[in-house]
């Protein structure tokens, strides 16, 4: 037994939650692609059996207030809030990501003109060029809707891009592809000293490490629920409105759902006063009870220690592949600094596509980004340390095979 | 045994689609609101057990391929094209109706605007004022983001109001509240003839009577899943691009999945070729495929035999309520005439609310509209003739009573 199997061994029997894997529906292999898809808890088909069968097959349309269908999007959202550090009353679930960023988006452009001092000239939208491609193009729709030009720049040059024509700024808080962390905290400190509106695209943290929106002042949030937060394949994502923002949050969506009064069925529209107002249209029961059943996971666990969990992973990860892969192989482009590291870690080779296929064939799975990435996501909720040694050592048997 | 009560028996036996029934999970109650919600086909919650269980649970991030999972947008409109009146490939599901009419509509002004003589002109969108009520808001949304104005007429107005300044009308098919039909190819010509495009919504047709969509020329259409299409509560909507525009079809909503190179992850937009371009985020799949196996019920059954059965429903259901309802007592809001006639029947009387909560109580479930309104959906997948006169019977009771 090699030294780091050994350190592994130790690493799990110290882990507080190890226990939490039995949670979930698992195999003999490794899954490290739960920043992509979060893997099934083991309550939930039950559950949404009940779902289907009790709420849907025998209530019908009794359930839309007997089964807390109509409430599930808030109801939902207030489970999530503390997972990103967010009181009560600010989150809705419904709609997917992008959807979700061109709500936010257009409602940050109207806030930051509708202010005192100019704020009528505020026309740029500024994007993390590096962003996953959806919110790029959906910030690019919402420039275009609102008459701004957008703005794309790397984050590092995000402070200076601001200006008192910036309206509002989108940023990930992890890069999807490269897994670095950025600095929320600041760079939303920056951007609202700008006189802007910052919407922050919480995809691959939400369920991984503390957010702290309330901490933080963070205004509008979106993220999805099908990666960290495990709610099924195409789960529905959530939206962040700070409640003093919630008044002034002019929806370019105003389905009925949003509505003060939703069932009076009245033609003018009247928007709910509440993170209500984020509503769209009918939610998607299905999925929305399957990620609150999924939800349930969370219960006694707090996100802090899954960060805690999730920064030894990814540091043994790192340990054991600078163990067991020749120097060179591989380029590592997620940064060595906790303070910038996602829950993942993207290795660089030319032949990632063909060693990721392998590596699946042998039940290690992370995935592939075009062209020459290899993503391993770390869910500390079902991923253990032997589970780390494992994909290194698998890794470095295909990286040299 | 009474005169209706035989005739009940007999339309009953005759009934070829009586035998559908089977097909769904029901109670000894008569369910008059598959036009609000869809009852449960029977073999669902297996399907949805194995799309959990297994395609999730142990194929997980496999099944956006080995399972379909990423085309189920486009198959599942595939398979909902016929009963529209609509051959393949111009259907796409997801997102809710409202997101739909979203897209739909602001495609639609640009379309108008980008065609010769003057089309950029085209400042008004004209939409049906006795809309259900989302229809209306998004409207006006998609109004203001475009610099058009919002011109609400009735139905009837809408041939006057038509001009070389209108660039999009919405209209129902099937209005939600009285179950008017009105006349989608007379108004979609009408429309055409004025260069503007026609958005139909087509949430209380779809499934149940012949659309045309290809037939008539209609160019963009939405509609919902979850009435009766039976794919669940919340299900996603659809969206109809007729062949010929979608190379036109300019997304407001231009997210990830509808990019002609969506794993390319690039930074420019260039979307795909096809219906595809009408698709945003990542799909819910959950709801997806519930909705596809809801759609196997109509294997065998042509949308001309569902309406023949409609109109005979609906007709025995008036011949009921006049029989055994005191003249006056409740005004009828559905159109006599089978060409003006949805699949609903609308009953109005000052005490609806409490009429309708009675009737519930009796197993005799339909809905409830402010103010007055009582409404009664007859889904002919699995409401049959007996159905309809117990109900008118019950009703009638409960008025008297």
């Amino acid at each position: 037994m090699s030294e780091l199997t050994l350190k592994a061994e130790k690493l799990d029997a110290a882990d507080e939650l190890a226990a939490l894997r039995d949670r979930f529906v698992l195999d003999e292999g490794v899954y490290l692609d739960g920043n992509s898809l979060g893997a099934l808890a083991a309550h939930v088909p039950e559950r949404i059996a009940d779902v289907v069968r009790r709420q849907w097959g025998e209530l019908r349309i009794r359930s839309w207030t007997e089964s807390g269908w109509w409430t599930a999007p808030e109801r939902i959202g207030d489970r999530i809030a503390p997972l990103v550090g967010a009181a009560p009353g600010q989150i809705v679930v419904g709609d997917s990501t992008s959807v979700n960023v061109f709500k936010a988006l257009v409602a940050a452009v109207r806030m930051a003109r509708e202010q005192g001092s100019g704020g009528g000239d505020r026309d740029e939208i500024v994007v993390d060029a590096t962003t996953f491609p959806t919110d790029g193009y959906i910030a690019q729709s919402a420039a275009r809707m609102t008459g701004c030009a957008l703005r794309p720049v790397t984050p590092a040059e995000v402070p200076g891009a601001l200006s008192s024509r910036t309206a509002a700024v989108l940023l990930n808080h992890v890069d999807y592809r490269t897994g670095r962390l950025y600095d929320l905290p600041s760079l939303t400190a920056a951007v609202h000293a700008a006189g802007a509106y910052a919407v922050w695209d919480l995809c691959h943290s939400a369920g991984a490490l503390p957010v702290g929106l309330d901490e933080h002042g963070v205004g509008l949030a979106v993220g999805c629920t099908y990666k960290y937060l495990n709610g099924g394949p195409g789960s529905p994502a959530f939206l962040y409105i700070r409640r003093d923002l919630q008044d002034r949050f002019d929806s370019p969506l105003p389905g009925w759902n949003s509505h003060a009064d939703p069932f009076g069925m009245r033609s003018d529209y009247e928007p709910a006063a509440s993170a209500i107002r984020g509503r769209v249209g009918t939610p998607d029961i299905l999925s929305l009870l399957a990620l609150e059943a999924a939800l349930e996971v969370w219960d006694g666990v707090t996100v802090e220690a899954v960060r805690a969990k999730s920064l030894a992973l990814t540091d043994f990860f790192l340990e054991c592949v600078a163990a067991y892969v020749p120097a060179g192989r591989v380029e590592c482009l997620t940064p060595p600094a906790h303070g910038e590291r996602g829950s993942q870690v993207a290795l660089r080779c030319p032949d990632a596509g063909d060693v990721m296929r392998r590596l699946i064939e042998r039940g290690v799975v992370g995935d592939f980004r075009h062209p020459d990435v290899l993503r391993f996501g770390f869910t500390p909720l079902y991923v253990g340390f032997a589970d780390v040694e494992r994909a290194a050592r698998v890794l470095a048997e295909e990286l040299l095979g």
